[in-house]
């Protein structure tokens, strides 16, 4: 066998010497090289942006689904959605590991979700079994591999995969807050109702403690609902982030002026950067975890306002994230309890 | 007179509760508020991109370029130009200082920069009485209202209005780069041989000191001879941070595989994201001050290679940025050379 890039280089096709994930196709040829891994796949969970533009581009149409996923997937040899850009993740079972990575815990029929986006993964689809676009799942049979840098996660035995790949999917925001919160922080979750913002509740309670404060916002009845079933916010505000005159004015009025040391912004929704920016204190922290930020817009804005907030861009990958984001359902039932109803 | 929003939301004319910068009208009436600044405005500095696409939608034209620029600031009340969503700075002199604003060190006379963004900024210009596309200079007869949270710094007296400008115009870098930098921190500068990459050598080297290590890159010949002229750089490379597994060899070269602890992007050029993340150590910090830069481009791209890097949206705002960054232009004199023949 011969040894590949670390970042999987050496699979790609055009253009040359891009990396596989801005690149336009890759070699999904499934032998592999000494140091990846390939994997027996079960299930694709499809970005949810690609998810809902296939399934308009097909009028819904089941097999003109599975057609369009097909010709992705034999066009670029990864399943890169070519209109959103994005990909998603797999849960499989490892069927090969090169043998530079013998030394990694991991052997044949672990069952194991990637973490790397689909958007660089290379795969081969033989079959799709079933699509269920309602939780952007499909059911196929086809293989992956995974690079040297590829991140995974075996899938715990106490709990369900589907309830794993939820959590997984937004693995990144609530190791995140971890890091980022300190004890007496007063921490503003946006989007607190979601998936990705119930596991940042969580883990800013737990790191800001009993002297800090953790206010949660959701723009829906059942997002505030949900905040509240989990009796983890000391301030719940309904509203939306693209107002942030509003947002300041609720948020200066919960903390008597102070503002906020963190706040994390979880929604995928445009034009929310000044809605972050304006509670957060001067020499706080604002991170943003939503895909939909602006680049410009946060930075011009935060000038505009003359604010000194350090503003950090959502990284999908830090340290022991997976564990970090899969011990919350472990540690919290009614986080869990939710996650069940939504998202499995 | 009565007192604005400190934002200067109460200049907005559309959209109803927009802040003055995204707004797409505000008003310019040059009648201030108690807590506004009136400026005497001399000359316009326009974002360069700006310039460019107004100097090619005139054709060169100085009149055209003169009516375009009126037609701007008449349409808006703000010199933000609508193809570029970019704005600049301007320089001029105190008018008047509204009376809730007395306590400022700043009187009728006094000659200024503005800091926040000609985006934001109500303007009115009476008189265009020279266009210099060469350095994106026009001196005007006109007016400017600063908000109270407006941003701007008084010119110093030991240096020329234009070298003062060049060098305020990039002041969020530097300043950055003196925050993040560590003694004994090795530290990567991607277009180290241009304005901001310059000031950032210098507070590189400063902070870094004898048992860290600077290393710059730049595309150019004469953007490396000026890193030599400098002598700020412990290592001087040639490329492009659009090709990534070059920089990283390059860099793992340069750095006995160790990689940098803190890696400042500087180059106003689109795909350089990854050319940033890959020769960054893990835990280490890649700061992003190039307006090019891709927040998803950054955010997938890291977790694509599975690097734990802090990458930081650059704020051109951060506390004292104005006099750490002219105090550069007197501590080195060789940046301060390069700049006078460069950009004055």
């Amino acid at each position: 066998m011969k040894t590949g890039n670390k970042f999987g280089a050496h699979r790609v096709i055009e253009p040359a010497g891009a990396l596989p994930q801005p690149a336009w196709k890759i070699d999904n040829t499934m032998e592999i090289y000494d140091n990846e891994i390939l994997i027996n796949v079960q299930t694709l969970n499809i970005d949810a942006a690609s998810m809902t533009q296939i399934e308009r581009e097909a009028g819904g149409d089941e097999e003109k689904i599975k057609a369009k996923m097909t010709e992705i997937v034999e066009e670029r040899g990864k399943h890169h959605n070519p209109e959103t850009g994005s990909g998603g993740m797999l849960i499989g079972t490892v069927e090969q590991v090169g043998e530079k990575l013998t030394d990694r815990d991991l052997k044949p029929g672990d069952k194991v979700a990637t973490l790397s986006s689909l958007s660089l993964t290379p795969l081969r689809i033989d079959k799709i079994k079933e699509v269920n676009t309602d939780i952007d799942q499909v059911h196929i049979e086809g293989k992956a591999v995974l690079f040297e840098s590829a991140l995974y996660s075996k899938i715990p035995e106490d709990m369900e995969d589907t309830l794993a790949l939820a959590a997984l999917d937004v693995a990144g925001a609530a190791a995140q807050t971890a890091k980022l919160v300190q004890p007496g922080d007063t921490v503003f979750i946006i989007g607190a109702g979601g998936k990705s913002g119930l596991l940042c509740l969580h883990e800013a309670k737990k790191r800001a403690g009993v002297s800090g404060k953790v206010i949660g916002i959701s723009r829906s009845d059942a997002g505030c609902e949900r905040i509240k079933e989990t009796g983890l916010a000391d301030v719940i505000l309904q509203g939306s982030a693209t107002e942030p005159m509003n947002i300041l004015k609720e948020v200066e009025e919960a903390t008597d002026g102070e503002l906020c040391d963190v706040t994390i912004n979880n929604v995928n929704v445009p034009d929310t950067e000044m809605g972050s920016i304006l509670p957060t204190k001067d020499g706080g922290i604002v991170y943003f975890f939503s895909m939909a930020t602006s680049f410009t817009k946060a930075a011009l804005g935060a000038e505009g306002v003359g604010k000194d907030v350090n503003m950090i861009i959502g990284n999908g990958y830090t340290k022991d994230h997976a564990d970090i984001t899969l011990e919350i359902l472990r540690e919290n039932q009614k986080i869990r309890d939710i996650f069940n109803r939504l998202y499995t």
